[in-house]
């Protein structure tokens, strides 16, 4: 039986991990983050690929070639919460479950972080654990596709 | 070495689930909620002692009983949510690690769903995944305790 | 054939009626109220029961166990009706026919008066004829109850 | 004894009640609802005289005329009711005992549909209760005549 | 030497005046006000006729009919003055010196007549001088006429 | 076989056209622009009737009268655009394709100029290309009745 | 001579004064100030009895009993000051000398604690002084009652 | 028998009249304006004095001086028209008729100048019609004075 | 050992007190104020200096002066109080306790007056107790001072 | 005679279309699209050159590249619509006649979608006419480059 | 050859500077400011004339005499910068280049620190650099004046 | 001793700067910009390297990379100043010294040009001064880099 397939997508800027304010968004590089997802999904038995950009171009590209390839979508759109359309309009095309993570709790930080355009097309949205989200997204993200 | 333990606080109207709205709610009731609760929190090795309230009043006794009886706290404020800075004042003193959880994505529903007066005083929300929410919830819980 | 049952619900302070800023909410208490209530019900040919009471989880805890007993529900929500989404919430689930009443015309008074986060979820609104909104409520309730 | 004479308004576009989005409006003609109104009218011994326009240049002639000549006035502005300050200062002119009437309950329906520039001058307000809720105005109407 | 000639426009409800809440509006009847127009137009040695008008279309068709016909514009938009830009429209096309008359002072009444959206196409705007403000408008309109 | 018939109409101040701000609006008159839309409905072998008017009323019956009697409706409703849920309503009820015109540009205009209220309700709206914004929009009009 | 009497009531997490944020709210706990007020009382020889509860249906039950048996109320809401226009209500119908206190100077903190839906009701408010602010309130109180 | 007297007052930078902005505020100086005032106060047979001011603190001073010594206020509060609730403090205070001029019409400016803070508590407004508008604004004054 | 000493300011206006608005402000000059202000100082053993003025400027130069001469500051801004920002960053600079005092309760009168920039700098606000208001804030500000 | 060229610009996500939404956004391709361009633009004597990207700054690339090259611009801007200020600016530099389409009628759509902020910098605006649009654009397009 | 002569503001509490919240202002007294002024001043060969007050009558009678007597205007206006539109008339007045210089960066503080009332008026702003943004402004102040 | 590195980024569309509205943006180009910038680098002997890009994710990747080879940033972001949240979160990451720079004053244009979400983590902002607003920008980067 062939596993599930998610793709995990990582915005602008979160390629810093690790050194930008990590009070904030926690110690850990983004590498590390991939290989804990990595060793999540092994124990899920499903299979990952993870990508990051500064572009949103690159990202819709990619949102657009998971449609037929991945089994769902699980995404931290970093600053482009706040103001994608474009990536917002690409996930509705995409037509697969969706899970949107945050590192820090947005609600708790400045006004504008408080409102996502992405989240009314997401299946849910997790944030605040730091790197933990991610795990706990790849979870939902699985029941989502199983409740299909 | 004793357990963590952890208080499961479910806000009015919760106690109808299942029969209330299942399209949006899901079809699961309250106890079978509870019950996948607590065979997490066995698998976890942690306690969970779980209460639903129509009151605000009661709700706002039992957090405040949980500071020294409890290490964190797991809530599904409901429609207090939206306006319950009563609610909120009592999670703030209760200074406990604090996960909120919506079985729907409030996102995605009418605006005033859209904002909560819990959210900036949790260390983290989790909307969207319906029963599984609770379970990612006390995953999520768990890791904040920990990290402290 | 068994009658019709309507459950008459009265939010906080509406057991002040006769006392209260009577050039507002009028003369007559609230004993007189559901007394006119019942002669009206009587030449209807339908049951009431009504119900009081100052606690928003005590009404909520009613409108949940109408559920099954009532045919329809007549509610005046006292000032709950401007921020009380846990009350609307439970009106939703009990899935009943539904009349809200207001003695005095709150289109005509302070602002936050004008907006009722009930109303979206009843089936028709009443304001403005004192005592005489809850007979013509009662009426209109029972023709709802009837259309379905 | 001389009866009590009520004047029946109807706005634009209710002429066409009965094909105009019976899902939203009902199914009943204006002419169903006018002798619908007689009928009631006969029952409380009042009289009625109803008039429809699609010009509020018509609506506020008749208001203007209705002053020594009717007790009271029961309208239904249709979308008049959501911009016309100058129906509203012929009916505020006009001194008479005022109900104003909906078909829908447009507090369930668009936004801009959910302020009505009459009602701060209405005695009261009903709305949601389809042909129905004339009759219920009509009541209304002469208990607030009656009480003055 | 030809006299200059000024359309004095009334808008709805001002045939009321002297009955309409008199308290607010004055004594005077509209009669009144356009015979004291009519004496002090024949002292300013100008040419005046009055118009009144119900219907936004009357007021529009005869605001069309003066470009040519006359040399200024004395309107009391009564309360389309605040939501009827097509008058603002046909005030604009006639490109005629335009005074704009309030009897009451609008600022120190509801907010909705706080706002007009024919001051910002007037020539100027005098409020709260009662049946004097439409003999101080057409002492400003001949100023601006001959300013021209 | 039978041609398709489209009702045209032009709202208030549209009788002015070439005479009213002509850098604004062009220098064609209505009436060249009827001959130019009839020109083109020629072409299109569809029937076209057109109808201005400065009376919000006299639209309304006009776009009663269209049920029945026409296949669509291409409008230019004037600055009646921005305030008359009356000409929508009507508009909603005839339930025929529609077709919103204006001959500016109105969102590089004042900021009241760039909300329609009819917009939500017409299959689509062309602005901005003076005169031949009719001809594309009986183009348009014609397209969206042959989908149907 | 009798004594006045005054009500004193604690809103929603009062009770845990000393223990709540201490740096915003103080070191005094409930009893400390009851104790204080007391003594405070003694001195204006004036009868107090205060009460505090978590549930805003019991303090309104309490301000309803007050009319007769009290001469005024000193209120601290708590977090209902932001919302319960219910206990505003209350406070109306009751009738009595009213004055409102808090702890923390409110509007130096987050924006949502900065209106109180409770002070257009109040004789006065003081806000800022701890638990200082109770014993002028209480000062306060008894110059409003002696000035009726 | 003595004559009524009136103060006149001119806010900040009025002084620069003919020299600042012609095109919006006209050519006339201060001076000039004064001279056209006192040449139409001889008429009216009134005693007028004029004041200006740059310092919001004077003008007050000069209106709580009035109080007793004259019989009305002619003001042109200048910039002072938008933000000065101290002016209009002290032109309440002082309790006499109040006529507000402005030399250009306000509403068709900047958004800022569209709102006057002393509108409310004046008799009435005057604006746009420019140095004329203080000859206008004294004919009005005296007839709110003679009303009295 | 040396007496506290205490700057009272009173902003534009508050000259006239017991001749301005009484119903309003009461029937004290601010003469009686400052001498029932001086009489509960000696109670309180501190040294009070007063001083009003119409002008911003003449309040900041005062409350420049303070620093290092007073121990703390009484104020009653005026209708300052709403928009001085110019003030409010003096009183900031000063870094002296601060007690804003208001003799109307502001939150139960127009809107523009129930916002204070004043408040967001002070050590805590009472307002709606008239003269007897100052007597509170100094007994506030002394209990200010001796916690520091 | 050289032909005109007209640069066809199609925004983030418009590949997709034919498989994205259908119902909403139609079942042509893109392909199918941009040969019917093609087709009409032959009739038209025109050339196109059509071009579509999810990157934004593509699009601006490109359209900085079309000054001196094309002698027009029809744009789709997709999701960027709502919020590329970049666009607009590069839309505006480039100095050609504009036409903006969209495919479905934008101001029947979710709020965010009611709002371009590139059609202030347009010629003019098409939407809701499917693929269609787009050819009513190009013949658009080609009477504004005519009429410069 | 003379030299170009140029005018500094300070506005209220400035003359502070150094004394008052060092942290966010700096340690620089308002004479060291003026004497690093004059420094750079010479340096580029102009001649400065250096005001403070806390009095907007006394800044604005400065502005006024500024006219003809110098080439330009520097100015910080403090707390008026917010609110000051009689400021910002009489710098529209002296029509002379004129720069707004902030000592701290205003978009990073409190939300009405982000809007100044004097920037549309000005030639440019600067902000956020201290003392030494007065010198960048005299370089910039002198470039503009060598432009006009 | 190493001189100082500064990194110089121009956002989309400054590459047109000279073509582009020359009224508003002047006659240079980003050449002659550059140029300029880098003769005044020389004079203050620091080392610089500029950097254009119409793509937000270039400019991001870009930021990213002066972390550790950069003293600091000067940046002139374009129409990304109004909404790029993504690029600010670079700049916060960056962790750099960051002068704002914009070439018009924008607080005098369109009101969306009147927020720069880049401000709230700038040092400090300059604008309207035209190419000289990037030389004073490079003084005062040095300074603040300085200042470290």
């Amino acid at each position: 039986m062939s596993k599930h397939k998610v793709l995990i997508l990582h915005g602008p800027n979160l390629n810093l991990l690790g050194r930008r304010e990590p009070e904030v968004y926690g110690k850990k590089t983004l590498a590390d983050i991939d290989r804990l997802i990595k060793e999540r999904a092994a124990v899920l038995e499903i299979q990952v690929a993870a990508f990051q950009s500064n572009y949103e171009g690159q990202l819709i590209d990619r949102i657009q070639d998971a449609r037929g390839n991945y089994d769902g979508i699980l995404i931290n759109p970093g600053a482009l919460t706040h103001y994608s359309y474009s990536l917002r309009d690409a996930l509705t095309a995409a037509g697969l479950p969706l899970v949107e993570v945050h590192l820090s709790n947005i609600f708790a930080r400045e006004e504008f972080r408080q409102h996502s355009v992405i989240s009314p097309v997401a299946s849910g949205v997790i944030c605040g654990f730091g790197a933990t989200g991610y795990l706990l997204g790849l979870d939902a993200l699985l029941a989502v596709i199983k409740e299909r």
